[in-house]
């Protein structure tokens, strides 16, 4: 059974899966405040391009509804600065943003004081939840036939039912191959510093009776050398009109890789995930995260307290070692243009 | 300060450096028995491929020193199993085999009954450390041509001062720059999964004031197209006539992604590694080591209980991809001849 990552909670807030606690614990969260959900979105509690998106949205609806009452000047005077602070929380994610974007002109166009404005905005954050859904399907659905029966995939990080509102995008063609009775192997890189490979792919393919293995990350080059991995499957944080794209570090060398031993690379990711002002990949900032997200493992220390440790959350991947963007528009090449607009 | 990897300890025992408690504590054991040491080699308590054949060496001494007072034949008729017990406990490393066979050979054609044939062991094992210490310099002696000042290494694994009984094979040279004033800098891959990189390389540069920065595995090829990597310096368990050579699971991903971009990738290793019998790198055998050890970090669950994990100890870099072996005979090219001999 494929996990739900997001949803909204009888109170009105925002509930989520936590996941830092996975695989040990399954534990859900309601988030009642725009604070609550930018730091967790800050912490990595909720993840993935796509549901830090929804998050994001429903999070605005979530933290003004207890003062959905004021007037219009108050209501949206107090909007500007808290979309402002969830946009600051995760800077690489274009999704965010265009979350953000989409909320702010429906409260600005729309008609009347707080209540009016509010409950458009928690219509247009369900919206973009079932929308998310239902791209993630046209994804799986774009595909699909990439993935025969017998088909192994590597895929990197998490880009599954717990980064979006729905089935995934870089996983949802594999659902859906293992909805059709195909038999699909999923090679999955355990992904540090964070682990979300391990700690979260493996989980939800797991908990959907996926078969998986769980790689080191060094691993994949020897496994492709080896002719043991038919096609890499990734998602994206950011693409650039080019296809040039940005994705969790690591995603870089698996290209490499697989440009090298002649195995299709693919990147999956919803029509948001393109950034058109964007030329090329040059212009994606990349977060750097804490060094300590690297020296520890479980709060124990894995390397010296006197050395130091570089810890980009992502790198860019150029568009000449993509085969095919997995879209909901379909299997789609660059230049990105209006077909291609969320 | 160049750690000390290895020593008698007063009562005759092999005293080693504990490698599973770094970098956290400083743990010195002393191994009384050819078990202790084999559990000490299987457990990655000693680890490294010359410092194993050290290991395995002292420890036959060490081992049968409670009953050196026995006649030839009893003598030889117990060392044969413990030299088969110890060949055992790491299947890869062919120093190991090395060693021991050394060993053996000194034991069968020294004259005498168990006291004469002890001490030519005791000798012996001692004549392999030295040898390694010397061995270390000299591979550290030809690879500083590699290093001009300013240089950025990046190294994966550890084949430092803590692999070996002297300063390295592929840090050697690095040592060597640094004691000579050249400014260095070193890019640690942290080496999943059993960190070697973050627990061992990172602690031994710091411990010797050399300045290193420890990345995730899946960072390498990133910082390589942001050209931030001058060079590739990497050990060796295992190398063919040919040159294809075994190393730590990653390294064959490291030498394709440095040959993608034009990175000169050097394999640094005693003459001992280099094994006479092995055509290619085909013949040589992968161990693979327990799925726990991907799937817990610290003790801690990092991979659903559910999920497969796949954890091969090594892989193999063809010779094609390396610009030059650092040996103890200098830099070399296969394939390798009787020159090359240890």
């Amino acid at each position: 059974m494929t996990v739900q990552a997001i949803a909204w909670s009888p109170s009105g807030a925002v509930r989520i899966v936590d996941q830092r606690a996975l695989p040990e614990a399954h534990i859900e969260r309601d988030l009642e405040s725009v604070e609550a959900v930018a730091d967790a979105i800050r912490t990595l509690q909720v993840r993935g391009a796509p549901l830090i998106g929804i998050a994001a949205a429903m999070g605005l609806v979530a933290g003004t509804r207890g003062w959905r009452g004021a007037t219009r000047d108050e209501f949206l005077g107090r909007l500007g600065p808290l979309v402002e602070l969830l946009a600051a929380s995760r800077p690489t994610a274009v999704n965010l943003r265009w979350a953000l974007d989409r909320m702010a002109r429906v409260a600005a166009v729309t008609a009347g004081d707080g209540p009016a404005i509010w409950e458009r905005l928690q219509a247009e954050a369900t919206a973009i939840w079932e929308e998310d859904r239902a791209m993630c399907r046209r994804i799986g659905e774009a595909g699909l036939p990439l993935l025969p029966d017998g088909a192994t995939v590597l895929t990197h990080c998490n880009a599954g039912a717990l980064a979006t509102g729905g089935i995934g995008t870089a996983l949802a063609p594999i659902y859906l191959a293992h909805d059709a009775g195909r038999r699909v192997h999923v090679f999955v890189d355990e992904t540090r510093p964070v682990l979300q490979g391990a700690r979260l792919t493996a989980w939800e393919l797991t908990h959907a009776g996926i078969p998986c293995t769980v790689i080191a990350d060094g691993a994949a080059g020897s496994l492709m050398r080896q002719a043991k991995v038919d096609l890499v499957l990734v998602g994206a944080d950011r693409i650039a009109v080019n296809g040039d794209f940005a994705n969790k570090i690591g995603t870089y060398s698996l290209a490499v890789l697989a440009l090298h031993h002649g195995v299709p690379f693919y990147c999956a990711a919803p029509s948001s995930t393109i950034d058109h002002a964007l030329a090329d990949g040059g212009g994606i900032p990349i977060e750097q995260r804490a060094p300590e997200e690297v020296k520890t493992v479980a709060g124990r220390a894995v390397a010296p307290a006197g050395a130091a440790a570089l810890n980009p959350a992502f790198d860019v991947t150029p568009a000449r070692y993509v085969s095919r963007y997995v879209t909901d528009r379909g299997l789609r090449q660059p230049p990105f243009g209006d077909g291609d607009r969320a």
